[in-house]
């Protein structure tokens, strides 16, 4: 147990594990798979054989060798209307449980090395996959194809690997021993040794969700499994593919590097089957990783008490218009927001404030209506040719989302509706252009909930004072993942900070460029503060790693090195 | 907001902080606070001002300026007899949590570097006070002078400084600024500047047990009050001297480097008062440290669900006993455990476990009766005298644990019967001789729950297997904070640190010389695992710290470094 040979997969990767590891410290730019799907980065024929081996999983049963499977299940339903048609084995889960416990004793007694490398081989070859997970992805959540490459892909990569670099980190900060020598008196010193065991907590259960099948479960598979604790997965109904192409991947790496492949495992379900209520209530359940309703999150945190529970839920995010430099670029910058996959990210605004007597920008006083107006334009430009919306909309995840949008134009002044749209490649796709509703601020009722899909609400206010007090208030309650703001006013600025400090939500401050209030950046941008409402963990922080594992030691005395 | 001034007093404490910083990522030994209370190391005259001071406060009104206190309590009941008769001011809690939250928004703007170096010069301040408190310690405590003054003082003090240390590296893991620059195509690179705040919880409570009320209540004081949140002390109503001059101490460092002394309080109460289960349900109290009763603890971990909370509780300590090497010196080292303030030490071992046919030594087979003598003798030779004798076991706590002892005689064959003490010093002292219970390992009713005092069980297995075994059952369920083992045989060694892994328990092996079971060093060792049900985190890690703040980001776009 204590001598332990660090396998040789952590030199293969070690490169990589430390320039992650140094990105997570500095905060600097870093990433370890590039998102550009390219035929110059990924070669020529990298996107057509992903797109092959794809298609030649349609229609069968998907192959993944796992415990005793009494029953198959097919679930998914392509917003694209893609016909996917894919067969999983939907194994007991109790078995599951018992099969992981088995697996786990060798990988628990691995040193973290051994773990921190075979975790970036099981990335590693997710990536030399990543078009096949790519096109899963697209199937699956509704995504445009080159966001499902990068966020499902790449993006997803590099936060499970950030994941893996801070539960590294984490459990090589106590030594693997340590001498330990008190100066005495008379009796001369005290001495001795002392191991300290890193002990993983148990099986883990990360629960996926619709919309980012991988970007949301990576950080909780990684960070448990690194940490030395097996995994089951539990794919949302709906977009099972991505995950079971992941751990069937993570498990042929696991059998490769000599461990038992069960420490990762799917349990695919009908929906009406309840597994994850099952599972998370089990007491071999120590760790839970959940991302989707607040309902199931909070009962989660509320019942399974055996386990630790980290939840990202929903929340209402929100963006604060007070002044501009660059009303084109701000304009811009929003629409794109709102538009990108249908804001059907967990960070997408919801709800922008604009005050009453409008805003100050190099051209002058634009007043609210012109405010609002821009917005609308930019978002009805980026929207209006179907072949080129469906490109960065996408597709409604679910029937109920496009029945949201439809019940939704009653809530507010329609300042532009949702019009279905024709996808040129799918014509089965479930596809809705953006709406947009002008609210006041006292109709808190229409947007002080997150109201999931393409709705956004621009909200008039009688000053950037009460914006800001309404955030305060709404998030407050509601929680958030991201807060945006525009302002020339340093004044202003400073009270968005104050305020998004006190509503413990991620601010971005006059976005008019290449990066948008919904997206966040591996290794230097924490998605969720674990602070509000909205996520009780950020992705990934020491808070979200330190507890998957408890150190354990050992001591006893033996010969002082220090002469008396 | 962002220009914040480090305060001087963390220039004053770098050294000692650094220090500390070392130690906890070295495991090697290390303390800050001289541990003899010595003339040589204090002065000739510090132990006899230290004495004057404490007897100045006594049957008076405690000085301390706190919010409206519409009245005081009079609650202590020293195990000496000692008449105490102090009488404290008891806010309305309400007032405090209000104050607090007033006080905290310059402290929580405050960097982590003035925040370390305000809790640094407390913890000095503390010390410079020293004798006082320990006199406090052992009134309230019923510990013997020297080791109120050690594990009152600087043994406190030191696990105080682990936390600001932890409390501060976690703090500084992420930098309060970054550059970001993303590699750009034909658009040239996107760059941003991004702050990470840290954003403390709120306000904090610590709620103080009668045993240890400096050494138990210091981590999670520092822990909280480096990490930016406001504290409430809520001190056992027998313990509240040593934790009121704490606080005063403390308040005193704030006023004087500029902070609102509101930020730490004193939570004095009639024992009726139920003043912890008001003030924990309080939404504006987000973390709990407690130590205390397993009812109470597991109260808060289910209901204070609005809060952080850090339970230690109750658990059962073992010892294995399989062979020796040292029979003279293990019977020495275990009898001095029992003895040491008479069992009264969470980390004290309950049951020790004897193999029915008896072990090795090197003087020939000692039968189970032979090791069963061999404690009760070394127990009884340290505890024949009785002036001698309550410098080592001090007082019985509290009446509640008198009774304990008494019933306890019916539990089993009693090897060593509990007797009265005579203190020569305090005639109206609670002091019992440990007792010595013989049982069987069927006899799990009697040893397999905390009974806390001075009563321990000597239970006869069927072999070391057995008695492996039977830990892994009682710890597996009630949890545990130590575990002792003695053998000479490497296999059994190895069976019993597996065993504690199993059981998330620290392991002391073949202790014969001057450390001892029950104490832990700050720094290298830790304080109870958080993986079992006797406590929910360990002292000091950094899951420990890690989840009393949060960090909440703000980025926005900069011109790029990098020429396109």
């Amino acid at each position: 147990m204590m001598n332990r040979m660090t396998h040789p997969l952590f030199s293969k990767h070690r490169e990589t594990l430390d320039a992650a590891l140094t990105a997570i410290a500095s905060r600097e730019y870093y990433s370890a798979y590039p998102e550009s799907p390219s035929p110059r980065v990924y070669g020529e024929t990298a996107a057509d054989d992903g797109k092959a081996a794809f298609e030649a999983l349609l229609g069968k049963t998907f192959e993944i060798d796992q415990p005793t499977a009494p029953r198959h299940v097919t679930t998914e339903d392509s917003p694209f209307g893609i016909d996917l048609g894919i067969t999983y084995p939907a194994s007991d889960p109790t078995e599951l449980i018992n099969a992981a416990e088995a697996a786990w004793p060798a990988w628990r007694a691995a040193d973290p090395a051994t773990r921190a490398g075979v975790c970036l081989e099981i990335l590693h070859r997710i990536h030399s996959d990543v078009f096949t997970l790519a096109n899963a992805v697209h199937a699956t959540t509704g995504q445009a194809f080159v966001m499902a490459f990068q966020a499902g892909g790449p993006h997803a990569l590099d936060r499970g690997l950030e994941a893996v670099a801070y539960g590294y980190a984490e459990q090589t900060r106590v030594p693997a021993t340590a001498y330990w020598e008190k100066p005495g008196g008379k009796a001369g010193p005290l001495a001795m040794e002392k191991t300290y065991h890193v002990v993983p907590r148990g099986v883990g259960l990360v629960i996926g969700c619709n919309t980012f099948p991988t970007w949301n479960s990576y950080p909780g598979l990684f960070a448990s499994l690194v940490t030395g604790n097996p995994v089951i997965v539990k794919p949302h109904p709906r977009a099972v593919l991505p995950l079971a192409l992941t751990v069937r991947h993570a498990r042929a790496v696991l059998a490769d590097a000599g461990f038992d492949p069960n420490l990762v495992t799917l349990a695919a379900e009908n929906p009406e089957d309840g597994i994850a209520e099952i599972v998370a209530m089990h007491p071999s359940i120590k760790i839970i990783d959940f991302t989707g309703s607040n309902s199931f999150g909070e009962w989660l945190e509320f019942n399974a008490r055996q386990a630790q529970v980290y939840t990202e839920k929903a929340g209402v995010n929100t963006i604060v218009i007070d002044s501009t430099d660059n009303p084109k670029g701000m304009f811009n910058n929003i629409a794109f927001t709102l538009c990108l996959y249908s804001g059907q990210m967990c960070t997408t605004t919801q709800a922008i404030f604009i005050p009453r007597d409008g805003i100050e920008t190099p051209d002058g006083r634009l007043s609210a209506d012109d405010v609002k107006a821009g917005i609308v334009k930019s978002v009805a430009k980026l929207t209006s040719d179907d072949a080129r919306a469906v490109e960065l909309i996408g597709a409604i995840v679910s029937p109920e989302v496009v029945q949201r949008v439809d019940d939704a134009a009653s809530l507010g002044e329609v300042l532009l509706p949702s019009r279905t749209v024709e996808h040129p490649a799918y014509p089965k796709a479930r596809v809705r252009s953006p709406l947009i509703l002008g609210v006041d601020a006292g109709s808190s009722d229409a947007y002080a909930s997150e109201c999931f899909g393409p709705v956004t609400f621009l909200v008039t206010t009688d000053d950037t004072d009460a914006s800001l007090a309404v955030v305060r208030d709404v998030v407050g309650r509601e929680g958030a993942l991201t807060m945006g703001v525009y302002s020339t006013q340093d004044g202003v600025l400073d009270a968005a900070v104050a305020t998004a400090i006190d509503v413990n939500t991620h601010l971005s401050q006059n976005l008019t460029a290449g990066v948008f209030v919904n997206q966040s950046a591996a290794y230097s941008d924490f998605h969720g503060s674990g602070g509000n409402a909205a996520a009780n963990a950020a992705l990934t922080d020491g808070a979200y790693v330190a507890n998957r594992f408890r150190i354990v030691q050992s001591r006893k005395h033996v010969e002082p090195r220090t002469a008396e």
